[in-house]
Formats: C-alpha cells, structure tokens, sequence
C-alpha cells in the first residue's frame, strides 16, 4: 500500500467513532461511516468522508437526529410509509430498504415511502442491498434545489437521483445511480475542494451566463442532463420521493451541505422478488447472457471496452481495497479538524 | 376545422375499421386504433397514425397475432406474469396495466411482466390509464437495437422507452415519456417520411461518422442521451422488461418495422395506489403546489413559459381535438394505400 493511501477498515473505524461520539448507535454510527467509505472505495469521491463533516454538522446543531426512531404511519401489505423524524438518511434508507425487501418476499414486489428523512449520500448503496436478497431495487430521492425548471433561471428542482440496482451471476451486480443534473453536485464541491475549473456546459452562474468557476457554479445553476429530459425525470423523482411519501417537496427540501435546516428529503423505494417471476438461476444465466453480449461488441474509436452499469465501481472498490483510498488534501485536513473537535485524534488512519 | 386536418374521430374509426378488418375483435382494435390516434392528438406523430401500417404488416405476415390470449405464468399477490403469446402489444399492455391497478388496489402496489409481447406505440398511453384509478404508474419496455452499447460501434441496444405517471389535481396529470437515445427513433423515420434532415448530434452512420441524413442515420447509430448515462439507462431497462419478465432481451428484440420477425418485446409495468400513502385529495393538493411553484419560476432568456412533464401533450391533445389532426402527405398516401387494401376506401376520413 502507497504511504499516502489509508486503509478502508481504519478510514472506516474513525468515521464510526466520530459517529458515535456525538451520540449515535454503534451500529448506526458504522452504517453510516461505511455509506461514506463505500463511496470513496467506488471512487465517488464527491460522495466519501469528504462528507463526514456535514453531517456532524447537521448533528450537532440538532436539525439531524443522532438516535433514529422510525414509526409506521401506514401499512398495506405490500407498501408501507414510515415517517423517518428527521433522523440520519442513511441509517433510514437502509432500514426502510430491508423492510421492502421483506415484503418483496411476501408479496412478489414490496415497497416503501420515507418522510422526514434526510440526505443519504449514494443511492446505490442501498438498491445493491436486494441483490444478495435475490431481489431487483429502485430507489429514489429528493435533493435540495440544484437546478431551474427548463425554461427558468431560479433553481427550485433538485438533482434528485435515483438507482436501480439487479444480480447478475457471476458478474457483479448491475447498478445503476443517476443525478438528473448534467453532473451531481458533489462533484462540483470536488472540483471546488481540489481548485480546479469545471468543464463547460455544467452550470450557468447566477446571472444564467455560462461558467468554469465551481465557486461561481455553486451559487448558480447545475443544467439538467439531456435538457429538458433530466428536468423532466428529476420533477417526477419529486413527485415520488416527496409529494407521494408526504414529506417535503421542491423548493423545500434542504441540502446537507446546510447546516442549520431540517432536510424535509424524502426517499421511495422498490423491491421486487426474482423468484416471483423465474427461477433466481435462470435470471443470473440471463444476465451473463446480456452483459457478455454487451461486453463483445466491437469498440468505437477511443475505447479500450464496453463496461455495463455498474461495472466501473465494482472495479474501483476491488483495487481501492487492495491499494488503499487516496484523499484529496483538503478532506485530509478535514478529518484532522474533526479528530481535534472529537478528540479523536488516536482513532485518525493517518 | 381546416379542410387539410382530420378529425380524431374519423381517423379512429378508421383505423378500428382497418384493424378489425385483419382479425382483431372490435374492443382491441379500437384500443390499437386509439392508441395511434392519442399520439397524433399529443402531437407525437412518429408514434401515430403512420404506424397503422407497420402493424397491419406484421400481423398480416403472421408474427403479430390479431387475437390477444394472454396467460398467467406466475401470480405472486401483488406480482404476476403474463405470456402475451405474440399478441398485439398494445391490448396486452393495456390490459396488464389495468391487473397491475386491480392488485395495487389490494396490496398498497402491484406490479405485472409481461413477456413475448410486442411494441406498444407510446409508454404514456398506459402509464396515464393510472391516474383516473388514484394511483402512480410506471412502465418500461424494451425495444429493437437502436444504438451500441457506450464505447462500442454496433447497435445492440434498444431505446427502451420507459414513463411515469401521476395524478395533478386541477392540472392534466403530470406524465413523462422517456426514450433513452438523445431522440426517439420513430423521429427519424419522421424526418424521413417529410425529407428533411436531422441535426447533429443524434446519430452515427454505420462507418461510425456523424451524420444528418436520417436514412444514414437509421442504417447507422442512434447516440444516448446524455451520453453514457442513457445506455446504461436503457440497459437496466432491459433488465427489467426483457430479463426479468422472461422476454427476449438484447439483440434479439425486433423492431415494428420489420414485418417478418417477431417482436420478443417485453414490458414491466407498476401500479401503486395513493391512498395506501396519504389521502388522495392531499396528494392532489401537493402536486398543484409543486406545478404551480416550478410555473412561477422566473423565465430564462428565449422561454414564453416553465411547462411540467406531460403538459405539453395536454395542450395538443386539446388543440388538435378542436382544430382536427394534420398528417405528412407521406402517411396519407400510406393510409390511402392501406384503404385499397383492405377495401375500406368508405372509410376514409380524407
């Protein structure tokens, strides 16, 4: 391992600590520290401990729950809705993904809404829970406001991303994870923390000129992905994730990069049970079928292979685990600050 | 009325006319007819009434059967399939949707694979039977080769279509239609029925260059929308609709316009009911606030006004009802054709 790499295990173990020094559940606290180093092992960076700080954050200031307490505001079976009292997303999200998947199992397709909840980071993390479970995943989320309606210039749509996640034999499952915006958000904090210049067509600025400058792109507007098709998938995500879930919706909802507000974010999600519909190794058979299809084609000029969803983050987190996670600085610095703030000094990997 | 536009009405009852001429029974052939017509009045002609004889080809070649005899392969509670024997794609979606609703209405969400299918003309069609029953509905199919996989140069990936749709209180239900190429290929055929050229950016041609010519452009590479995005999008709804139902997947999917193969075309569709979430007046009554906050959004430079998702198609649909349907001369003659055909020259509405 390259001495400026950590390993996830020890990355992992102090962002549980610091979870758990400001109140949360052992096992929560390592949920939510392994969403984070999840990320980075895929190589989402914009998505890893580059985060941790936010949510202490949003603890500490009282707007984000430590202890989770979960309650069943209705239940028909095969769908429920569960009001998350503006507890963590992630330890949320999880939770309510299990219970689909249980009624999945009972019911050949489970569901569950999730109000008053809260950012949870990467959507795949939670759909990739079905696979094993021998089940198919959607999940979707709303998001702070990172984008106007087509044809506006104030933002009041969220990225508001969404996954579907599947198994696929002897492949690694096949996950999707989509923000409606040209780019997610985070990656242009990344761009930001690393100071570096966005690529064009990413964001207007505040005036609805175009920009280089993330500093310039956080204060105006991230473009929606493929025009006004992103807008489009990103307002219905809306309708799902808040309208339907009762939880809050549009201009409403909170970021996590906000400190001092309640988020309002709700989640939907969707589990459905292979077996319902063919034998689990009939469907993994097919699925190698597909993506050796995918995989053989003869490639365009520029490319060296045709991955499928999902593949890259499979590889990255494969060689991640072996070499280590490299950060940038500034996150370095981050986690040194919050060590210090925690007195968690001896818990830090590096 | 202007003398060059047709009344959807008269269009209708042709095509019923046409299609039940071939076999089909007088109920499915006014579904089939309508669903033509519908697309016409949406202002979606690529997916309208200059499909009435693809269809009649491909039933008259015998791979299309004119008679639905749908049966249940599984039934799981709330998630069944349904072998659609080769059957028109349209009755058999429609009349899977609706078992989709009937079992939400049960269960809080109910969900319906239908395989060995057929393509369906427009996803919002089925997706919008939802709204009128109080609930949410989504549905994805997949669909002939129509781009390569990113990173390859031979299409073997459908546009695999895929729509969600909700009621809106006051407003027409908020529908969104999503085709994962950067255009839907029923446009490219419309270009060329009108001899015009396409813009850059849509497609390769086989040799793998840009091109703006759509008869190229059908013989070579239809681009994804938002690049990679797009094709890992429509791959994850060949999982769902060709894979997990047990339908064809991949290359093995045919296109409505080729007259001598069958289809293999499978779709997935989901219901959820509203009321299993919150009351429906309360939904109703959130997404008129979330409509009406992204439609008093300030106006970006070049925009009359922020529309929402299936609003557009609403404004059409009422106009061209009013004003009647103005078809490319290259489809009225198609229809003339059609009517010599069939002997149903009475019946033609021109």
């Amino acid at each position: 391992m390259d001495t400026d790499r950590l390993q996830a295990n020890s990355l992992r173990d102090f962002a549980t600590a610091v979870y758990a020094s400001i109140g949360m559940p052992e096992a929560d606290a390592w949920l939510a520290a392994d969403t984070l180093v999840q990320a980075d092992l895929w190589g989402h960076q914009s998505h890893g401990v580059m985060r941790l700080s936010w949510y202490v954050a949003r603890i500490k200031s009282g707007v984000c729950g430590a202890v989770a307490r979960p309650e069943f505001v209705s239940d028909f079976g095969a769908l429920a809705v569960i009001d998350g009292g503006d507890a963590m997303g992630q330890v949320l999200t999880a939770l309510s993904m299990k219970e689909a998947i249980r009624r999945a199992k009972l019911h050949g397709i489970g569901a569950v809404g999730l109000r008053n909840s809260n950012h949870f980071g990467t959507a795949m993390y939670f759909t990739l829970m079905a696979p094993p479970e021998g089940c198919i995943a959607f999940l979707s989320t709303n998001a702070s406001p990172a984008m106007a309606p087509w044809g506006g210039r104030v933002k009041t749509v969220g990225t508001n991303p969404w996954s579907w996640a599947a198994p696929a034999g002897k492949y690694s499952p096949m996950a999707l994870d989509i923000a409606n915006t040209g780019v997610a958000r985070g990656k242009v904090y990344l761009a930001k923390q690393k100071g570096q210049a966005i690529p064009e067509g990413w964001a207007i600025n505040a005036q609805g000129f175009p920009t280089t400058d993330p500093i310039e792109a956080i204060d105006g507007i991230i473009l929606p992905m493929a025009q006004h098709k992103g807008y489009a998938i990103a307002v219905m995500m809306d309708m799902l994730s808040g309208v339907a879930t009762g939880s809050a919706f549009g201009s409403r909802v909170r970021g996590p990069y906000q400190s001092k507000y309640r988020s309002g974010a709700g989640q939907f999600m969707i589990a459905i049970n292979i077996e319902a519909m063919q034998p689990l190794i009939d469907f993994n058979a097919r699925m190698e079928q597909m993506i050796s299809e995918l995989k053989s084609v003869p490639l365009a000029h520029g490319f060296d292979e045709v991955v499928y969803p999902g593949e890259l983050e499979a590889r990255n987190h494969e060689t991640n685990t072996k070499l280590g996670i490299k950060l940038p600085e500034d996150t370095m610095a981050d986690l040194l600050k919050l060590a210090r703030e925690t007195g968690l000094q001896d818990k830090l990997p590096f």
